[in-house]
């Protein structure tokens, strides 16, 4: 058995003396981070259930069972890291998916005590819903009873790492003209103010950016309230320096000790009208603003930053130069030494960092690289470790996914590339995946049209053969924000938001076979407006990404003229984009992967 | 100006007299129907916007305005039908969208006087949605105050037509079977007992059906209680004839006044848990049934009615052969006599009507034929009438939309013929929305698909072109009930419901120029198992009309082998199937009308 079976032993005690049937254990922090800072890892440390890029997963311990929930991204990954922890996984989603909610509130009776759980790191809407659902069982919720700290004995403390400015010249906007947009929208949802508890929003409303409170994401710990009089940070002092203090009193932003959020709303007038999202605040948060002053909403809010300028688009278009120029470095380098037979996940995930580092503006990566050779390209958010990485020999697939956090932008790529001779089966497989890429990639659609709506171009050649994967097809991308943002999204469930010009999302069908092989074949895409006709105005994307896509791995009979033609013109712009920035030998490598094909 | 102007005058008085800024006339009845009885059409006698079929619409009259919303089927027509009216067109969906309850709730202030409406004829959640966005602009809504009806000097009566028993033989299931199983559905949302308003659920629990309270459907007027003591059905004693008597009696359902819903419930106890759909229950009869008591929901209800069984799909084969060959008989009509130039839209509804019937099993048309020439074609729900029909004559495109109401399943199809010389550009388009049928007629995908992550599959190469269509792709269709049918849909908006086999939908893409043509592709197709594989449990849709597809319509440029097989594939089995039905000259026409085509 892992140390995990000590935690939990010591956790059971706490429950039997606090009259506690279940403890639910977040598996985020009070801003509904996705990556949250390691403070708030409990559910990491708990389960053992973990990685550099964050994992997906709430824990559930009863008296005598201990489950962790996860979503099928992570369904191998989790059996896996599970093993000996005495956690059971359960699947949130795809065909076997157990909802936690209804398991937890059918498992029980009252007289087997309360359900207890940290308000401060769930969302409100979630709390709302178990409530709901375990009042109508007369089971009895108790926000306020966390227990998990009190086991956990090597928490570390809150980041408190210095913030900078992103410099506005090159963000294109003030923090003063988001402001302003910002509390246009709040009173377009029929408020007056507005608290934000999501990192990503703060930090692109403030153009402020931290190194390390997070790993991966230049966001920074903190709560946002904006009305037309005040505008508060609530945030730890040591985190301002002189410079982003004179920042901060140019905008008019005064701050506030982080958890002084509760004495700050006791001290305003009741008939304040709070805009407040209740899936991104927590629920004590949402308690302290106060039910009778919230008005539910924020997509108009979250929008703004989803839709991104003319200028940081040409931005990201500088950034993606760099970005295809690292990966041709990294992967002619890949093509030179795979045949020694040393080359390593790890040892390729550090020189991949290496590779993007080198342009000055990358701050860092955008989260750590997913690097999968033959069965752990299986496993979606596998990332490899010192412990864990395969050599790379053999024949088989190589799958690579990760990014770099410019200050031109966020990049995002996944390549999977064959090395030796992979099989016939695997070339038809990448060449299905390929095919709902450029699907969606070529895909034009009226104003209004959502992402699920799109979402079966990318899978539609998968399905014709019964095969398929379960993760999104499309995440939106922030701007030197987080890798992963809403409101906008391409997946199988309904995201309400319709796909606006300046809106970024990923493009990223795949296959997995567990113990087999991975494919993944991803390009970050921009929604652009095409054509105004007498049925309405009409959008198409505009393919950001520039490194080409491996043709040695495509199976030409099922390849149609169309989907060969959009191959061959993505190549010669991803040639003649990188070329004026490589090497004559570079060069000459990127002109033999852009070469046209045809049947 | 039309007689509306009159009405409109009285009706404004009586806003005046009772201090009322905006009166909401309802489109639709106490069960949400879609197609009311006559005695509930006050919107359409008040506005003249109106058809056999009914017509989507809310109106909405003010001091000095008046507006009827419709949908993008109606636009052509009903912007036609409301000149000289007084009313002026809203639309409800498509690019020009305006939202009805935000727009009641932004045009007037508290001063302006009350917003009344029957509460009797809107669902409870439409009221709930307006009363919160009306609550926030301190504006009064009174649902209690109706005032059409003071106006309404013809107002026909309620429908008092006697019932009759749907073979249970034919049915495949006993009344007191499906009851077992709506309360057992019950139970597990949590209630224990249900209300159901939705005529066509209870149509379908009871096995009972009548001929003539609504055009089209045999459903009947009345309320549904049920619980584990009581079986109580609120109808107009006149309906009840001594055979339906010992059905009821055998079901042990009892009988009470069609209005006795509120006197009911005064007398049931107070802790009763009562299942309530408050979209498809009005908000009278949702406060008759009181709220403390009721649980909202209903969904595991009307998916019992969605899966069909293996013997009603056995049936509903059988049906389609019945419908085919009259379409084969109607169709060699038109080819014969469309050279004398003496066709007429409206004769030729007739005449359609005529060949169905003439199967006894045919108990009525599904819908009035929309039966259009070339511009008409391209009014979504246009039908032929005494006062305007056209000649068919020149060169063009007849779109035929019609279904019949078989004792063995209701029928729904389209077909798009082109007499004379159509252009090249019509063929092109026709082909656009036929490789849009085919794409989702072929669509495989996984257990829990929605409809709306298929719908874009019949849209795309549309889309491609800049074009588009903007009503649903599909509907559910019920066994000898209503012709269109929930919970499942294939649509751009989200319909959280998965296909599950034994689902009926239609598969209906269209393209209208409005003045020019409009072409539409109709069939019904059943969601069916397909095959279960390491990546779940896949299901296809199959095809259930049988009718040929004009094949001198395709533009073969843009047709793909795959699709071209799919056709040919189809009227292989299309001429395979109604042959036996037919006569040798019968035969030989639908021999050519089913010749294999090839590039």
């Amino acid at each position: 058995m892992k140390k995990n079976a000590q935690y939990l032993a010591a956790l059971r005690q706490l429950m039997k003396d606090h009259n506690v049937a279940a403890c639910i254990v977040s598996g985020t922090d009070p801003h509904q981070s996705e990556l949250p800072p390691a403070h708030w890892r409990g559910r990491e440390w708990l389960t053992a259930f973990e990685s550099e890029n964050g994992t997906n997963g709430t824990a559930v311990v009863t008296a005598d069972g201990a489950y962790c929930w996860t979503d099928s991204r992570y369904f191998i990954q989790a059996t896996e890291q599970l093993k000996a922890t005495g956690f059971t996984m359960m699947e949130e989603d795809g065909p076997n998916a157990v909802n936690l909610i209804e398991w937890v509130t059918s498992n029980f009776t009252t007289k087997d005590g309360e359900i207890a759980f940290n308000g401060s790191t769930f969302s409100h809407s979630w709390v709302e819903e178990l409530k709901s659902v375990a009042n109508e069982k007369n089971l009895i919720c108790n926000p306020s009873l966390s227990l998990l700290e009190d086991v956990w004995d090597t928490r570390p403390s809150r980041p408190m790492n210095p913030l900078f400015v992103h410099d506005e010249d090159i963000v294109g906007e003030t923090a003063e003209s988001k402001i302003q947009r910002t509390l246009a929208a709040v009173q377009s949802e029929g408020a007056d103010a507005t608290f934000i508890s999501a990192l990503d929003d703060i930090a692109w409303i403030t153009n402020l950016r931290t190194a390390n409170d997070i790993a991966f994401s230049p966001i920074y710990v903190a709560f946002l309230y904006l009305d037309d009089n005040q505008r508060v940070l609530f945030i730890d002092e040591e985190k301002i320096s002189p410079e982003v203090r004179e920042h901060l009193n140019k905008y008019n932003i005064q701050t506030r000790p982080y958890e002084s959020t509760g004495d700050f709303f006791k001290n305003q007038t009741s008939n304040l009208k709070v805009l407040v999202d209740p899936n991104k605040t927590s629920h004590r948060n949402y308690c302290e603003v106060g039910e009778a002053r919230i008005i539910n909403g924020g997509a108009s809010v979250a929008r703004l930053k989803g839709v991104k300028s003319e200028k940081a688009i040409s931005h990201l278009a500088t950034a993606m130069e760099k970005d295809g120029v690292a990966l041709t470095r990294f992967m002619m380098m890949i093509e030179r030494e795979y045949p020694t037979g040393t080359l390593t996940e790890i040892g390729l995930a550090r020189a991949l960092r290496q590779f993007r580092l080198d342009d000055p503006t990358c701050v860092d990566e955008s989260f750590a690289p997913i690097l999968g050779w033959n069965a752990n390209g299986a496993i979606v958010h596998y990332e490899p470790s010192e412990e864990c990485s395969l050599t790379i020999e053999g024949d088989g697939l190589l799958l690579i996914d990760s990014g770099g956090q410019y200050l031109y932008g966020t990049t995002d790529i996944t390549r999977t590339i064959g090395l030796g001779n992979p099989t016939h089966e695997m070339k038809h497989d990448f060449t299905l995946v390929l095919k709902g890429h450029i699907a969606l990639a070529k895909a034009r659609y009226p104003k209004g049209t959502r992402g699920t709506q799109l979402d079966v171009l990318a899978r539609q050649f998968l399905w014709e053969e019964g095969k398929a994967y379960y993760h999104g097809t499309g995440h939106g991308v922030g701007f030197f924000i987080n890798v992963h943002e809403g409101p906008q999204a391409i997946r199988m469930n309904d995201v309400p938001v319709a796909l606006e010009p300046g809106m970024i999302t990923s493009n990223e069908p795949g296959l997995y076979y567990e113990g087999r092989y991975g494919i993944r074949i991803e390009n970050l895409v921009v929604t652009t407006p095409w054509k105004q006709t007498e049925f309405g105005e009409f959008y198409e994307f505009k393919t950001m990404t520039l490194f080409p896509i491996d043709t040695t791995l495509i199976d030409m009979e099922i390849m149609t003229d169309d989907e060969i033609k959009w191959l061959n013109d993505y190549h010669a712009e991803v040639e003649s984009r990188l070329t004026p920035l490589l090497n004559a030998e570079e060069a000459s490598w990127l002109k033999a992967k852009c070469a046209s094909i045809s049947k």
